[in-house]
C-alpha cells in the first residue's frame, strides 16, 4: 500500500476476525427444530452445530475434516522456582515421544484420525531434524517471571505469528479444524498466572495441582504465582504485555494459533488449562476470536472452569483428564464431527413421514422459562 | 446330556458370566503407571481400560472394534395412559428411518465407524422385510401396566433370549464391541418403573420429563408409575417377574444383549435411562454381568442417575441428551476405543528414554487418602 506503514501478520490476521454470522446459525436452529428428534434433544450438541454454522456462514457448515492437532512446545523460567517435580529436559524427551509417536496424544489421534504437528516455540534444548517436527523457536524458554518478564513483547508477538502461521500451514494443507496441544514442564503455573490476570481471580482459585504435588509444592508453587503477578501489576487492556510478563512461549503461539483459525474461520477445538489460558489471551486481542473456539474438555485444573466461564464456552468432555498435550481436544473432535454430521444428513420430520409431535414437547429450556 | 433337563438359552448365558479377571486388570493398572504420563493423567479412561483388561482377560485387551449398534424396538401399552405427546405411530416411523439411514443415531454411527441394526422385539404394527431389519417380535406391543402385566414370564424370557442372540450373533459377525440402543415411545415411563422397582427409589424420584412432556403430563405420568408400581408390588429378587409386570419388551431384549456380552467378555456400551434400566434388570438375573458394561452417558432423566449408581458405573459423556436410539453409546465408542488404544500403543517411561518423576508425583486420589 503506497504511504501506508506495512501490516504485521498479527494485525492483519485481528482484523480478519469477525463474530457469528447470525443469519447461518438461525438458519441451524430451524434445521434442527425440524430434524426427526425431540427438540432439543441433542443438548450441547446442537449448541455446537449452531456455533459452527455461523461461524463458516454456512448451514450445514462443512465437516470439520480432516483435523490437525498442533503441540506447541516450550519451557519455563520459573521451572527453577521448584514448581513441579518433573525436571525440565521432559519437555524435549517429550517431544521426541511425540516424534516417535509413543504418547497419549498419538493414541489417541489414530484413533480419531488426527494429524499431529509438534511446533517448537521454545523448548530449551536443541532439538535436531525430525519429521512431523516444526522448528520455530523464538527463544531457549522463557526467563523466570519472578525475577522480571517472561520474554520481551518482540518475542511474544513472534511466538503469537508463529501460532497463526502454524494455522494457515495447516489449513492450506486441508484441515478443516485445529486441535490444541502443548507440552511444557511447569506450564500450569504460567497459565495460573494468566488467569489470574485476565479474570481477576486470586493466585489461590487459579493455582492446581497440575501433573501431582504435594501440599508443600502446592503452597508454594501458590505463592510463586502471587509474587509474579505482585511483581509485574499485569493490565488485561494490554493482551501482549500480560504475555511478556508470564509466559510462555506456547500460550503466545497458542493464542496466534487461535487468532489463526478464528481468522479462517476454521474451528479450534481447545485443550485443558494451558489452552485455556491462551484463549484469554486471544480474547483479549480480538473478542470475537471466541466465536471459532470450541472447549473439547474440562481439566481438573481449577482454573480451567474459570477461564471457560470468562470465555463463556461449556467442555464437551469431562473425564477428570489431567494430561495437557492435546488430549482433550483429540478426544472431543468425534464429538464436534458427530454434531456437524447430524446436522448434515438427518432426515427432517417432512421428508422422513414421521409424525410431529414437536408442537406440544416442551423443551426443558422452555420449561425453566415459564 | 442324558437323563438332564435341557438347559436354556437364559440359563447356559447366565452360567457363563463371570466376572472381572483380577490378574488381568493388575497388569492394566501396572502398565498405565509405567506409561508415558502422569500417573492418574487419563482419568476415568484409565478405569475403562482397567475394566476391559479385566472382562477380557488380557492386558492389554482387544480394540472394542468393529463395533455394532442394536436399536431394540417396541411399543407400551402404557402410552394409552397418555405419558406422552407422541403418537404410537412414531415408533414404526423412526425404525422406517433408522432403516432408510435418516435418524440422528445413523449420522453418529457412521462418524464412529460403527453398524447399525434394527431388532423388532414388539413394534406394534406389521414391519416388511427390510435390510437392517432383525424381526424377532415376540408381540404386538406390551399390555398397560398399570392394567396388569405389561406382558407374560414367557414372553418376557422369549424378549431376553432375543437379545441374548443378537450379541451372539453380531460378535459371531466379528464385532468386538455392543452398544446398545432402543426405540419405544412411552418407554421412559416403563423404565421410570422398572428403575424404581430394582433401586426402592419413589416414583417422583426415577420419572423425568422424557422427551420434553409439560408440567401437567409430567404429575400424570409419575401418578401413572405409581399406580403401576402399587398394582404389581414387584419383588426385585425375580427379574423376570419385575419385567412382566412393566415391560417393555426392548427393556427385556436390551437385558439379553447384556447378558450375552458378558458372556461373550465382549464390552456392551450402555445408552441412556431404558438401558440402564434393562442393565438393572441383568445385574438381578446375573449380578457379575456389569462387569461388562460402560455407561455411554448420563442422560437428563433423573431415574438414569439412579440406575447408574446401583450399578456402579460412571458416565463418560454428559451432553444433556436425553434422544435415546442409542446415540449418547455411539458417541461413546471413540473414548472407550481411545482408552484401549493408548493401554496398547502409549510408549512406558523406560522405552521412550522419558525420566520419570511418578515416584514424587502425588495423584489426587493419593492426596485424598493422606
Amino acid at each position: 500500500m503506497p504511504g501506508g506503514e506495512p501490516v504485521s501478520l498479527l494485525d492483519a490476521t485481528v482484523d480478519a476476525v469477525r463474530g457469528l454470522d447470525e443469519e447461518a446459525a438461525a438458519a441451524a436452529r430451524d434445521r434442527q427444530s425440524r430434524m426427526t428428534k425431540p427438540p432439543g434433544s441433542l443438548g450441547m450438541l446442537e449448541t455446537v452445530s449452531e456455533q459452527l454454522a455461523g461461524l463458516s456462514g454456512q448451514c450445514p457448515p462443512p465437516m470439520p475434516e480432516p483435523a490437525a492437532l498442533a503441540v506447541f512446545a516450550a519451557d519455563h523460567g520459573v521451572h527453577a522456582q521448584g514448581v513441579t517435580p518433573w525436571p525440565q529436559e521432559v519437555t524435549a524427551q517429550m517431544v521426541s515421544n511425540f516424534l516417535a509417536g509413543g504418547a497419549v496424544v498419538n493414541a489417541f489421534a489414530k484413533q480419531v484420525g488426527a494429524e499431529v504437528c509438534v511446533v517448537d516455540v521454545g523448548v530449551a534444548a536443541h532439538l535436531g531434524d525430525a519429521a512431523g517436527l516444526v522448528p520455530r523457536k523464538v527463544r531457549m524458554g522463557t526467563a523466570d517471571m519472578t525475577q522480571g518478564p517472561a520474554m520481551s513483547r518482540e518475542e511474544a508477538v513472534a511466538a503469537i505469528e508463529a501460532g497463526i502461521e502454524t494455522a494457515r500451514d495447516l489449513v492450506a494443507a486441508g484441515n478443516r479444524c485445529l486441535l490444541t496441544g502443548d507440552m511444557g514442564i511447569a506450564n500450569t503455573t504460567a497459565s495460573a498466572a494468566l488467569i489470574a490476570a485476565f479474570t481477576g481471580a486470586s493466585p489461590a482459585q487459579v493455582t492446581g495441582y497440575g501433573t501431582g504435588i504435594d501440599e508443600q509444592t502446592y503452597a508454594h508453587k501458590v505463592e510463586i504465582v502471587r509474587r509474579a503477578l505482585q511483581l509485574h501489576r499485569p493490565d488485561p487492556q494490554d493482551p501482549v504485555g500480560v504475555l511478556a510478563a508470564f509466559g510462555g512461549l506456547e500460550h503466545a503461539a497458542l493464542a496466534g494459533f487461535i487468532l489463526g483459525g478464528a481468522a479462517l474461520r476454521v474451528p479450534v477445538v481447545l485443550d485443558g488449562v494451558i489452552a485455556g489460558a491462551a484463549a484469554l489471551v486471544a480474547q483479549a486481542i480480538a473478542p470475537e476470536s471466541t466465536a471459532a473456539c470450541v472447549a473439547g474438555h474440562r481439566s481438573a485444573e481449577p482454573g480451567h472452569a474459570l477461564a471457560l466461564e470468562a470465555l463463556g464456552i461449556h467442555p464437551l468432555i469431562d473425564l477428570e483428564l489431567r494430561l495437557g498435550e492435546g488430549s482433550g481436544a483429540v478426544l472431543a473432535l468425534p464429538l464436534v464431527a458427530a454434531a456437524v454430521r447430524a446436522l448434515r444428513e438427518v432426515a427432517t420430520f417432512d421428508s422422513a413421514g414421521v409424525a410431529d409431535a414437536s408442537a406440544s414437547v416442551v423443551s426443558p429450556t422452555e420449561r425453566e422459562r415459564h
